[in-house]
């Protein structure tokens, strides 16, 4: 690759990525796309709908930039939550460690790599030159020069462990902070007790009672038996369903009588229609009701959400083995009222065990075959096969310009958008994978996006081949240093123009919106406008944590062999500071909060990145014969999984649970507050299955408002 | 191998066992042998020193096969403690193993390979045979008889599951009965502290006060701060060296002035000697005074054992988190006050560190080249080496006999010689690894040991090379099947004949006890017979749990291969189970109790044996290419593994720690027992370190009995 293709793929990207902000700071003025561009502000009631037309609303401006610069840490906090500000933190770490990779990259092993043996660069015409002259490609063998990589990858790894460091302990402090500051929250008090043993003598209830009053006579506050709710929840689905059209047939109709067409007799026909679905809602209503009152009585399963009087005796139960047989009685954390994964509850134990494998299963082989379809796609994309398939596209692909970009950027197209649907996938799968809660859910898919990526993306370009030929290389563990020196360099240009093309313009369509604008837009003509549906989305963190994951993956394996990719980074890192911290403000509200439960995995993941840099600098000293290099690496992967074994035993405990000493604490800082009583007695029905809350809807379709709709508004 | 060569080693090493067996029967009937012999019920006072002579001491009889048959596994469990019941399970689960498996190797496997393809079995002349006669390699490709085979691995892998789980409910059920019937014991009602902050305002001993009252307010009874006290320990053992030696000549002196013979002059000198002794006694204790006086202020380590009122309280501060920085305030588990392993607290922390990691290299190296010395010196044992370097030997190394003595036996000598130091450098490995219990260091050594053995004997035999080798084959992890399967069959007469000699040889000389004898031997005219000095030793379970699973392993692998190595293992067991019960009735008795925590190991170990014989199924159905079987084995490991899994879960926490449930039942039986006041009052100083008790050796010389040795053995 020349430098001059690499500068023309700058020059479309950075025109993209203008574009996409100039058009994104029109649309957004425009009072029919709030719902898409501001729905977080319009939940707060900080954004008032304006109808009147003005000439401001079709120029361009940049006050946007300026809100989004001058928001503070805790106005993110306050407004976000805590997962906002760890995932805000991410972009300013990976900011600060390719600040300082780009600087000793750009001034110093830029100039050593020019000056290398092999290649002399043509200053005369700089476009002119291969990339490969930048890189560490262009030095000879058992050159002297190479000490300055060598230098260079130990000063970095120590930066980056350094900020590593600070970064955990700044946002441990932060989740302790959050604890102390909190107001009293059922799950803080609450644990789940599950594989409860059937007695004879009396129902599940009884049981749990029992257990606990003879067990934490002095902590036990309450508790809540969970019951199997799958039919009771797909009748509620349907009636809110026909709810939702009831409402907007209505809203139609009350349009339409304000604006008196009556025309086409379409008038009539509606309101029998409106007739027909509120019978049917009646019926499903009465089907609800009959199926909570059996309900009441049997269908129990064998877990309980379990209250107790202070956040230690909930800690106790949670941390102690319960039971003298050890898969009895076990107890979880439990998680926020609105976090819980109800439909996890409604099946049995050997059905979660089964899909529990079926995933584990699922994934491996999604990770290792994924690539097979979509080679097999881009092989379709050759001119003879789709000339032979549509005939008349003949003409239009002798045109050389429509067959570069067809045979060049289609495959690419595919990948990506192959690429696209792997979150929701991961998410799906998480999500029948057995997990107590959405938060863990999410948790998890985002670390399974994460690996899919490193491995379908990372090693499967490297090793240009499919994962099934990579798990080959990976079962022969001695080789494969030496083969990522081979193969990593010669991919540098690839993966600087994959930063520059695939990470500027996923972040300016984040921006930009792209798919729920065009929903917007569909969809407009045929609902309603009404506030009641606006739903404000969260960030999706399984598919944005990972992709910022890997471009410092990225990053940090390749800042020594080719620099020239860390202004690209810096550029693509920027872009996203200002653009999620905008988006933050403007679109995302968080569901649920995991107070930073997402740093382990970034810690982790950078913990990778470093260890797997250093197995490419083994193979590369050992590939350009400094062999004395290769050994005085060695001490840097051990010592960096040294402090990584540090880390997790002075964090990550903090991530798991509270310490008796800070649980202690809280508790005695709220003795004597009057409001517990009141929180005591929420708490007893906190946990209540969504699905067996009372239930009306057909007489309150007058009123537009339905308590279950309203109610779920006041959790969101 | 010929059959012949066998049956001649199996009768040597029968002759050796019933020689071995005879003269224990007549040396465990001399009274001067009473200490090697029988110290445990000497110790126990069962046994008198008769010093009468009659002739039944001269007759070998075979009284003590019968009382040790007669054990009753209550009667082993009162003497011997819990470890040894465990220990005996471990010896009759190998026997119902291999009985099950030998009735089908034998009747059914045994004929089957006999008929095979190769090689026709010379009925006329049996021992003639070679012995892959009976082995699977008899059986030619694509056999339909390999059938066989596969079914009895499936069959013995569901029998050894079935039982390996009933043990572990069987042994699992033992330590809750050990727990409910024990009486309160310290280590259940303390917990040890350790990384205790220094504070500013006061002694680690305030701040452990401070931390305790105030979140453990309820709980909480007293603590001791654990002093570095490495100094006055080795004051401490001189001062015990040299009060022995005092007793000694004091006792001596006695005896000569009994014998009334004061010839030689060694009376005057020995008197001499004796105030000159004492005289450094009194030095050295007058050093220890100081030095305890100047530790009570100071050389605070920062560790405490801190005790509390009930179990459940020690459990809730063992299991939950104590401070908000997690490597501070860490807890846990007492030890028994006897198993606490002082000189741990007296190394620093950066100390123990850096200790730790040395042992792990060491470890690894240790197994990885242990075999380089040993072929090295085997080297040297070619005859020409050795008429080079001792030219008088030439004129016996030329007969026949000796030649083939010295080149057949000496290697596998010298083999045995350096595995029998094994296991002491692994124990000496732990003990500086940092733990706190002598319990637990044994219990790594344990670990240690097998997995050293498994590496060193039978991969290194496999595939008959050094380790350094193996971890080549390792490396290459596609391809283990298919070497262990060529490599494992043809090693099956070496194990066999294994077996017999190491196997036999081995637990009956554990019953002779031979280097025991001999030092009683040596030393019997050195020293006085003394009662006080009687050491009871305890059962080396680092040394013989190891060896018992590595025959197991040795079956579970070859039993399809080669069935002729099982009735050799059963007689081994049959042995070991009647000569092991005789030694925990006479010889042995426990030092400390772990109550049972080394069955986890043994299942471990038996699991990775059937992980092991399924790999090499595996190879060995690919290798005789009959690929349907070698498919149909693939579920055999993973439903081994699930079934690991699931064993974990359901007994592995009951032997970490004990449940909620079970604590606070416990508890509550002794709520109103009188007797517990007492037992805390003594529980407040049960954890003092005992080189900082009162000490007064030279006062006491001539009542012959020290406070230090007489609190060491009520304690024993």
């Amino acid at each position: 690759m020349l430098l001059s293709a690499l500068l023309t793929s700058v020059a479309i990207n950075s025109g993209l990525c203008i574009l996409f902000c100039t058009l994104y700071s029109i649309l957004r003025k425009q009072p029919s796309n709030y719902a898409v561009y501001a729905p977080h502000l319009l939940a707060e009631g900080k954004s008032k709908r304006r109808s009147r037309f003005n000439l401001e609303r079709l120029i361009p401006s940049p006050d946007w930039l300026q809100t989004a610069w001058k928001l503070s840490e805790e106005e993110l906090l306050s407004s976000s939550g805590l997962d906002a500000v760890v995932f805000m933190r991410l972009i300013t770490f990976s900011m600060k460690v390719f600040l300082f990779a780009g600087i000793i990259g750009i001034f110093i092993i830029l100039p050593v790599n020019c000056s290398g043996e092999l290649h002399i660069v043509d200053f005369t015409d700089l476009p002119s030159n291969s990339l490969d002259v930048f890189t560490i490609s262009n030095i000879g063998n058992r050159s002297k020069k190479l000490w300055v990589h060598f230098s260079a990858v130990y000063v970095v790894t120590a930066f980056i462990c350094y900020l590593l460091y600070y970064e955990y302990r700044y946002v441990s402090s932060k989740r302790m902070a959050y604890f102390y500051s909190s107001k009293p929250q059922p799950h803080q008090f609450t644990v789940l007790v599950h594989s409860i043993p059937v007695s004879v003598e009396g129902s599940i209830s009884d049981t749990v009672d029992r257990f606990f009053m003879e067990y934490h006579p002095s902590a036990y506050l309450s508790h809540v038996v969970i019951r199997r709710t799958s039919k009771l929840r797909s009748l509620t689905n349907d009636a809110k369903q026909l709810y939702r059209r009831l409402i907007h047939l209505k809203s139609d109709h009350t349009q339409q009588k304000d604006r008196r067409s009556s025309c086409f007799g379409l008038f009539g026909r509606k309101v029998d229609l409106a007739n027909q679905y509120e019978k049917q809602l009646e019926d499903i209503e009465h089907n609800v009701r009959l199926e909570q009152a059996s309900l009441a009585g049997e269908k129990e399963a064998r877990a309980a959400f379990v209250s107790f009087k202070s956040r230690y005796g909930a800690a106790i139960a949670f941390h102690l083995q319960q039971s003298t047989n050890p898969i009895e009685w076990i107890t979880e954390e439990a998680p926020e009222p609105d976090d819980v994964n109800w439909p996890f509850f409604s099946s049995s134990f050997i059905h979660r065990w089964i899909s529990k494998l079926t995933v584990l299963v699922a994934c491996i082989t999604l990770t290792i075959v994924f690539l097979i379809p979509v080679f097999f796609v881009q092989g379709l994309t050759n001119l003879n096969q789709l000339e032979n398939w549509f005939p008349f596209l003949k003409s239009i692909l002798t045109i050389k310009f429509v067959s570069q970009l067809i045979t060049g950027y289609l495959p690419s197209l595919i990948l990506q958008l192959f690429l696209k649907m792997v979150p929701p996938i991961m998410l799906f799968l998480s999500s029948i994978q057995g997990y107590i809660s959405q938060s863990n859910i999410e948790i998890s898919a985002c670390n399974k996006v994460l690996w899919f990526t490193i491995w379908n993306v990372f090693f499967a370009t490297v090793f240009s081949g499919t994962a099934l030929y990579v798990v080959d290389i990976f079962l022969d563990p001695k080789n494969i240093p030496g083969r990522l020196a081979v193969a990593v360099p010669a991919q540098a240009s690839f993966f600087i123009a994959y930063v520059v093309t695939t990470g500027w313009t996923s972040v300016s369509s984040e921006l930009f919106r792209m798919f729920p604008l065009l929903c917007s837009l569909i969809m407009r003509p045929f609902t309603g406008s009404i506030d009641n549906e606006l739903e404000v989305p969260p960030l999706p963190f399984h598919r944005d944590i990972p992709k910022i994951l890997f471009f410092a993956l990225l990053g940090i394996t390749y800042f020594f062999l080719a620099p020239l990719i860390l202004p690209f980074l810096l550029a693509y890192l920027c872009l996203g500071y200002i653009i999620y911290r905008n988006q933050f403000i403007n679109v995302y509200a968080p569901r649920y909060e995991t107070a930073g439960k997402f740093w382990p995995i970034v810690h982790d993941s950078m913990i990778f990145s470093l260890v797997l840099m250093h197995a490419i600098a083994v193979g590369i000293f050992t590939l350009k014969k400094l062999s004395l290099a290769s050994t005085f690496i060695f001490p840097l992967p051990v010592l960096t999984l040294l402090f990584n074994w540090y880390c997790r035993k002075r964090f990550l405990p903090n991530f798991v649970g509270y310490s008796a000493e800070s649980l202690i604490k809280k508790d005695r800082q709220e003795e004597n507050d009057p409001a517990m009583k009141e929180f005591f007695d929420k708490l007893v029905t906190a946990y209540q299955d969504p699905a067996l809350m009372p239930f009306w809807f057909s007489s309150s379709t007058d009123g537009l408002n339905s308590p279950l709709l309203s109610s779920a508004q006041e959790r969101g």
